[in-house]
């Protein structure tokens, strides 16, 4: 049984040894760029661990994970248009670097050599691993559509905040279990609990997200404390502290967010203090646990040693308890 | 055997009794809005015809026709926002009607719902199926990026300029044909021959529509005649003008090309009397019909009486012999 460093070893060697195409050079530059300017390949490894659960060679998953993997990049590559993003783990992003056609286009092209990976997949699973693929695409932007939405409206309840990082974040880390379940060879039930525990990993996952940036350790965290407040990001708590704060302090909050000139570690610690005072840091952190046991209790369903489902225990504990 | 007409009914129909995603409005609205603003609806017809004409039943392949239709739409959508386009087919754009985020996203989805449709084809098909789609979807993004590149670029051949309009073009005639044989059962030497009268068809076509942006006459053709002189584009007749004109002509026509305040009907006179001083119109028909020939040396070994390829002989002659 591989390890999780082991099989990200195995995810980075194919991407490199792949024979992406080269020319015309103005599309697929900024892809090979792209693809290569880091991430933790988490999402193809997952559908690894899902094939190596069930007991099947991982090599004949690497297609149908290196799929996942740019598929990802390319959600990426358009969100980053389309929310003007300058930057990517540090680096320029590709409409910034090159212009906003070449990155609409070079998307798009990513979009495609995902559907060329998925199709090296056993062709006897094909029918089942496309299906399933189609449906995390279209919900993914389905997600990002919500996600848009909901920047201009002050009305969005929990729940609407809950299905939208469902579609937006978390299908895509049940999907990538699920088609390595079925390349697997799991039963249609065990595919089925694998993905709801990705899907529910992918939950606790953005709500521990969600937490980190304004609770997040400033030296482990990477990103700017904060970042979310000061953008005015309807996050989870946001949408708590708007729904439980009495009159007066949903006023305040709402000063805060209207505000366009402000010191933003004023307003940091303003809504933070607010944050504070409603117990919000608690109540993400109940929601982010009960989503959380959800997807340990699915992953429990699957009748198989416990511990063959270390690796990915491993790997959702690592996810939920991390600080950057 | 069912008309080109019947076929086309087929497809309209199919495409209005098709349950395409309602929710989140803001992200299918537009698809709707796109999909049903016109269209002649030829390619999905070329996939019908294909299927029809190895004696399979049109019905099994009105899912992959539709996808066929979805990818072209896909293509539309975002060219659209690159080319920054405001009409399309006398309506409004997408990116225009709502504005660019929502374009790169619709299209996006859109792009997915085209492989969801080629999902429902039959299973035993499909590693084939998926296989052509994705190659004629990966040419037809480079062949829109040559298309760009083309724009800054003095120096085109033409030979770069045929192998630009075969990828953005052509393929995707030359695969919605082959999909339809391939579903009808052809053999893989029927399936080539097909294709390579599709692809060749389709450049023949582009030359055709090349040649009557400037020899089409004004009360037929529907667009402004000389709306490619006007905007220097590089088409055929360009590209052969530049490298046939003697210097004191080159250097004319460079001059229409840089200059920025201009009378348009001006302009478009200067170059057409250019043109046929060299002679630009012939030359343009010979070569769309030597690629015409070969089109129909293609199909004629497809070993079948030739009655049965009467559809596709009309279809062929239909396209290349419009006005518009």
């Amino acid at each position: 049984m591989l390890s999780i460093a082991e099989l990200q070893q195995l995810i980075s060697d194919a991407l490199v040894q792949r024979n992406f195409p080269k020319t015309p050079t103005t599309l697929y530059d900024p892809i090979h760029y792209f693809l290569h300017i880091g991430g933790k390949r988490l999402r193809p490894v997952l559908t690894l661990l899902a094939t190596q659960l069930f007991e099947a060679p991982v090599n004949d998953s690497i297609p149908a994970a290196l799929a996942i993997e740019t598929f990802h990049n390319f959600t990426l590559l358009h969100d980053d248009i389309m929310d003007e993003a300058p930057l990517r783990r540090g680096r320029e992003t590709v409409h910034q670097k090159w212009n906003v056609n070449t990155a609409i286009l070079s998307g798009d092209a990513l979009l495609i050599i995902a559907y060329q990976l998925l199709a090296e997949s056993n062709p006897a699973y094909l029918p089942q691993i496309l299906t399933t693929f189609n449906k995390m695409a279209q919900e993914v932007c389905e997600g990002q559509q919500l996600d848009m939405d909901f920047e201009n409206s002050m009305h969005v309840s929990e729940s609407e905040y809950v299905h939208m990082i469902r579609l937006k974040t978390s299908v895509l880390l049940g999907a990538a279990l699920k088609i390595g379940a079925i390349l697997g060879g799991a039963t249609p039930s065990d595919q089925q609990l694998i993905y709801t525990f990705g899907v529910n990993m992918g939950i606790a996952f953005q709500l521990q997200d969600d937490i980190l940036d304004v609770y997040g350790d400033p030296l482990k965290f990477g990103k700017q404390v904060g970042g979310d407040i000061i953008e005015n990001k309807k996050t989870y708590l946001l949408i708590n502290a708007l729904r439980l704060a009495p009159s007066a302090v949903a006023k305040d909050i709402h000063h805060w967010m209207h505000l366009t000139v402000f010191n933003p570690e004023e307003k940091v610690d303003a809504i933070t203090a607010i944050y504070n005072t409603l117990g919000i840091k608690e109540q993400a952190e109940a929601t982010k646990n009960r989503f959380a046991q959800e997807a340990y209790a699915a992953l429990d369903q699957i009748n198989l040693p416990r511990e063959k489902k270390q690796n990915l225990i491993q790997f959702a504990d690592d996810l939920l308890i991390r600080e950057s």
